[in-house]
Parts: C-alpha cells; structure tokens; sequence
C-alpha cells in the first residue's frame, strides 16, 4: 500500500473495534498525531484538563474541526470542563498504535540516518530502533544513540530469527528497492522509505514515503499558491 | 498557513494562471511531484513519450487519477502517443514551482542539518542551498556539500540585504519559535520545519511541517490498518 499516494488511507480491517480508525482520513491520522505530541507537552506541565478551543488553538487547528477528530475516535468532552489530558493521551495513543511496543531496524547510518538515531522522540510514542545496518566499514561496529550499527551483510542473518515490526531506509534510491524486497521477505510490516523512489511492495506490506525535495516543492507551491 | 493541517491547500490567489493551482489538493500536489521525479528519470533514460497507464504504474496511480491531475494543470495526452516527457516535464515543474531558481538557508547544521546539506536532489528542481547557520563553534566556517556554514549569532545580519525565499529549520523545538520568527521579519515567505513544534507565525508565510516521529506514527497505524 504506497500510503502517501491515496487521498483516504485504505482500510481493509472489518473488526469492530477498527471501525474508528477505519473513519480517519490522512490529515485526521497528522492531526491526532500533532494532538499527542501537545498533549504529551501538557501532561509534563501538569496539565490536567483542556478545552477544544484551547488545544485546537495550539496546533492551529479549528476546535470544530478537533471535536469532530476526537469523535471520530469515541471520545468527547464535558462541557464547561473539556478533556480529560490523560484519557486522551491514552485514547489517540491506543488508535495511533503508541500503546504497543513497535520495534525497528534502521537500514543506512550516513547522515539522515544518523539523525534518526539521535533523534529522541521516538521511544515516548512506542518506538524502539533496535538495530541499525551500514555498508561503511566506518560505521560498523560503532554505536550510535544507544544503537549499534551492523554490517549490511548481516541484515538477513540477524533479523530472520525475530524480524522487527517496523524498518527506516535511509539509503540511496539504487540500493532501496532490493532491501525493501529482502526486509518483506522477513516479515517486516511497515516501511518509512526516505529513498526518493516509489516502491512496489504488494499489499502485504504498508509505505510512508518521505521525500525531502518534494517537501519543498510543496513548501514553494503553497508559496506560490498564498 | 499551517499548510500540513488543512484537507486542501488554502488557495487565495484569484490571478487566473493561477487557476489550475487553486483546483490541486494536498494529494495532487504529491502526486505531481511523484510524476515529476520519474519524468526526470524517463528523460534521462532517453524516453520521449509516454502514456498514463505505464507512468501511473511508475508510482502506483491508475491511469484515471493520473489523467484527471494531469488535466486539472492543462495537459493532456494524444490517443495511441500518450504524452510528450519534455512537454510534461515543463508543465509540472511550472506548476510546482520547479520553473524558477528558490534561494533555501538552512537553519541547524546538526546531522539531519548535514543530511539535507549533502542531499543531491534539490537542485535539479530549482532549490538553492546558499547558506547554513549553526551555533556549533566545530560546525561554524566549515562548508558542507559546497555550503558554507556560518554563526548563527550573524543570520540577521547576513540575510537582510538579500533575504532568501525559504528557509529550512532543522534545529531543536525549544530554538524553532523564535528563529522562525527571525526569518519572517526578514522577509522569508515560506518555511519547511523539521523541528517537533507547531509555529504560530500569521498568514504571510507558507509552513511546511515534517515531523519525523509523527510520519513513524503514520506508519504504525497504516500497518494497523491493513
């Protein structure tokens, strides 16, 4: 499924306690992710409750368009209190798949990839890079973030026996679709692809494609369209 | 405008070149830039034409979706030819902005600051990286991909004669408020943020945001999904 291309996501799961998720179009799936990450904020700072105009306003978005998100996902507030900070943590969390562990490799420690290994907001939503694989005889062996870098080679050997839910490629768009290939063959369930390539994976395996050069020609589009 | 909040840009502009803009949504504006990307490709490969089904097979778009975004930005293909490469080429990168030269600082030289400074990719699309800034007494002065990396204590003074069109912030969430504000005083119309926050910065300046962990969120929950 090559997410990033459809205007809704594809929801296939007909399990009843999928039915939420099945409602969320992509932007509502970001916009909950943005709730979290201020909810998170104000838990830290003690907050207990908030109301939908005030969380709405901290992430610019209208308190119409989050009452309606937070519904989406069977949850509502009270009036004149608003939202319980905790319960809706736990509620988006539970949807957004935080509430569960997720394991993940990352494939190429070169620049971008160091920067996910020492980017420290991914083990607060779940998040666990676990292993990380470079071709660079100069990154092998070492450890990064807490994360050791294994020779490439290795990858097969070292994921079959538990392959990891998730994996990150970091690595140039000529070497992308073969790992791709091999990691599915593993099991692997999810792939963030940074390689500015369009997979073709089948069904059995979910994409997020992010491509720094077309996020800014989004970026000069919006610019151009203000 | 928080562009990555809203289900469709919000176009404002009524000039009438500007019409076909105004009719893109969010998903058609990635998908252009995915049809861009393999264009490049195709011209490279020495290929002159092409018909909907074979490049929307390139990047997992029917042929109908293809035709339709195509449409919606004036081309269409001939029966039994399908389109011209060259003639496409031109048609999206006006579109997307792609026909002009952006001028692009980058703010934060840490490792995604480094990643993005070696990336080959922006410039074929019309995006120049003229400088970095960082606060890293080891990182200023040195030149990264041809860039040079400069103090941040001298961005005012060095981008206020001729202030770039973007800029991109690759530095910590605490430091994002207020650089960005910086940069639109200075006159920057459109910003790409990598850092974990959402930026208040009014209606003059077009804000793209790519939060890493919210597309591995996006990633969990699409595999949840399957």
């Amino acid at each position: 499924m090559e997410e990033s291309l459809s205007e809704e996501l594809s929801l296939g799961n007909d399990q009843a306690e999928d039915r939420s998720r099945a409602q969320l179009s992509r932007p509502a799936v970001g916009r909950l992710s943005l709730y979290f990450r201020e909810l998170h904020r104000l838990r830290e700072a003690g907050t207990e409750t908030i109301n939908s105009r005030t969380l709405g306003q901290l992430v610019n978005v209208s308190a119409a368009i989050l009452r309606r998100d937070l519904s989406t996902i069977g949850t509502s507030g009270r009036r004149g209190v608003g939202y319980d900070v905790e319960e809706l943590l736990e509620q988006i969390g539970k949807v957004l798949g935080s509430g569960q562990r997720w394991e993940v490799v990352l494939i190429g420690a070169g620049s971008l990839g160091d920067a996910l290994l020492r980017y420290r907001g991914f083990s607060r939503l779940g998040f666990t890079l676990t292993t990380a694989f470079d071709v660079n005889p100069a990154r092998i062996g070492t450890v990064v973030g807490g994360v050791p870098i294994h020779d490439a080679a290795e990858m097969q050997a070292r994921l079959s026996a538990q392959p990891p839910h998730l994996a990150i490629l970091a690595i140039p768009a000529a070497q992308a679709a073969e790992v791709a290939n091999q990691l599915v063959s593993l099991g692997v369930s999810g792939l963030l692809n940074f390689a500015p390539v369009t997979l073709k994976l089948g069904s059995k395996v979910a994409v997020v494609n992010v491509d720094l050069a077309s996020e800014l020609q989004r970026l000069a589009f919006a610019v151009q369209t203000q």
